[in-house]
């Protein structure tokens, strides 16, 4: 097994912070673990649930002595939180991270720490529809992806510690840079929710008499759509951090809206079919 | 309740059409239920069910005396069916369809048909991942709403028939007329259609190392493309029969994602959060 750490503090506990909190109690990996973040009502609910051990009292009585502190709020916050914390971070201390943008994040965030902190950044492929700590379970990563994303600056023996977190999860850790992993997760995530938030106001822009076109739709639709249900602040925030790649991923797409369309509009049957059949090849070959 | 029919026979005895079978047998609307189809197999299979009580022996000798006909094969083959059997429907039959395209198909189902044969075009919205006969069930269509589409040439009392048919199946019977039918399904089931095919094969183009990006993608990615999953012929045919719509729908759906895409570009904030707000909202809206 891992390190095992004497004060781990997580910042955010919701469904990830609150199930990784879980993850470090079921494997004797965290000693006492300490709960930050802006909701009071939230870190009350995570101390009554036994999902942590303390409520701090500010960010930076929360990471005072710590030996491991886990990002788990908001993407959009973390520079914000590393700007305040770092220079209370014990010598020696991990910091690490769930979030789902890196790329230039990651060195920011680097610059932002001490001689001394080890930042390992991580990304764990893992949600569920409901949200919340009430929802945490330490069986959420299990077969899950976690991606970690070291850079030429990070600490080999940290990485080896966080690490053995996600293997200690049931995830298949994944090494990439932090650049790759912000174009693979503009394409694999952050272009599917752009295009259903489009897709949605697209439909609900028409009507029929007194009906939205949207009374119409079906299963398809719905599953379509459900990942435009999602948090706006979190998805400005992560388009607003990976902006070059999800342009290019958008563009992409338009290309091959435009490929299909141009054949429909030809009525080029033999053309469509290809097409789709190709797509729904590849679709059938995901789980 | 409504009509009963001493002989209906079923072209296509598939997930839709054996529901529709089972549905007719539950509440007595039926006496003898004769199916027809291109696969033997599948014949034979809901046969041995109980879904159907014969087996035609081609078309012309299925549709033979049958007071109610269904076409539940894939839209793409209507026309070519309504051609061989129209001369041979019986005065006074009703012709029906479960089709999800209406508007030209419609005009020229019409024209095929023999006076005195009447036409009553439908469209339930069901479906499950599944298909085949061996997942037919009278509650498929419980709770669904079901499209129906007369012309001016419809028959009055023929159309109350198919609507209490419907009923008896426990949808929601809507009447429209085909032109707008087409309209509203182009932009709630057929652009997401096409939008997931398209999705796919922009992501299956990318590799990370020998690692195909989509390797990396999680439930939100596979929620939004399943229906890429769905049978190309049939897809294609859909297109074919409603391009010019599913055109319109495209460039609307491609004006929405400039919009969204320009924003994210100059990296405005509070444009993409609008954005996403309004469509986030329109979706938690839908069950």
């Amino acid at each position: 097994m891992g390190r095992s750490f004497n004060k781990v503090t997580i910042i955010g506990v919701g469904l990830i912070g609150g199930s990784l909190a879980k993850v470090l109690k079921a494997n004797k990996l965290a000693k006492e673990i300490h709960g930050a973040g802006r909701s009071r009502e939230t870190l009350e609910l995570a101390l009554k649930l036994g999902v942590i051990d303390h409520m701090g009292q500010g960010l930076v009585h929360a990471v005072q002595d710590a030996e491991l502190v886990v990002l788990a709020s908001p993407v959009g916050s973390f520079e914000r939180i590393v700007q305040e914390l770092g220079p209370h971070l014990k010598k020696g201390a991990i910091l690490t991270d769930v979030g789902s943008v890196k790329g230039g994040l990651v060195a920011k965030i680097e610059g932002l720490l001490p001689p001394g902190v080890h930042y390992v950044p991580a990304h764990p492929i893992a949600g569920k529809e409901k949200s919340g700590v009430a929802e945490a379970s330490e069986k959420l990563f299990q077969g899950a992806k976690c991606i970690l994303t070291p850079t030429q600056k990070t600490d080999p023996v940290a990485l080896d510690a966080v690490k053995s977190i996600w293997i200690a999860a049931g995830s298949q850790v994944i090494v990439m840079d932090p650049e790759t992993h912000d174009h693979v997760f503009a394409a694999v995530s952050h272009l599917p929710h752009v295009a259903a938030y489009a897709m949605v106001c697209t439909v609900a822009e028409l009507n029929a008499g007194a009906d939205n076109y949207l009374n119409f739709s079906g299963g398809g639709f719905r599953d379509f759509t459900r990942i435009a249900a999602s948090s706006p602040e979190m998805w400005r925030d992560i388009c607003l951090m990976n902006s070059k790649n999800i342009v290019e991923m958008i563009d992409r797409y338009q290309y091959a809206l435009n490929k299909i369309k141009k054949a429909i509009h030809r009525e080029d049957g033999e053309r469509i079919e290809k097409f789709f059949r190709a797509a729904s090849d590849v679709r059938k070959g995901l789980k």
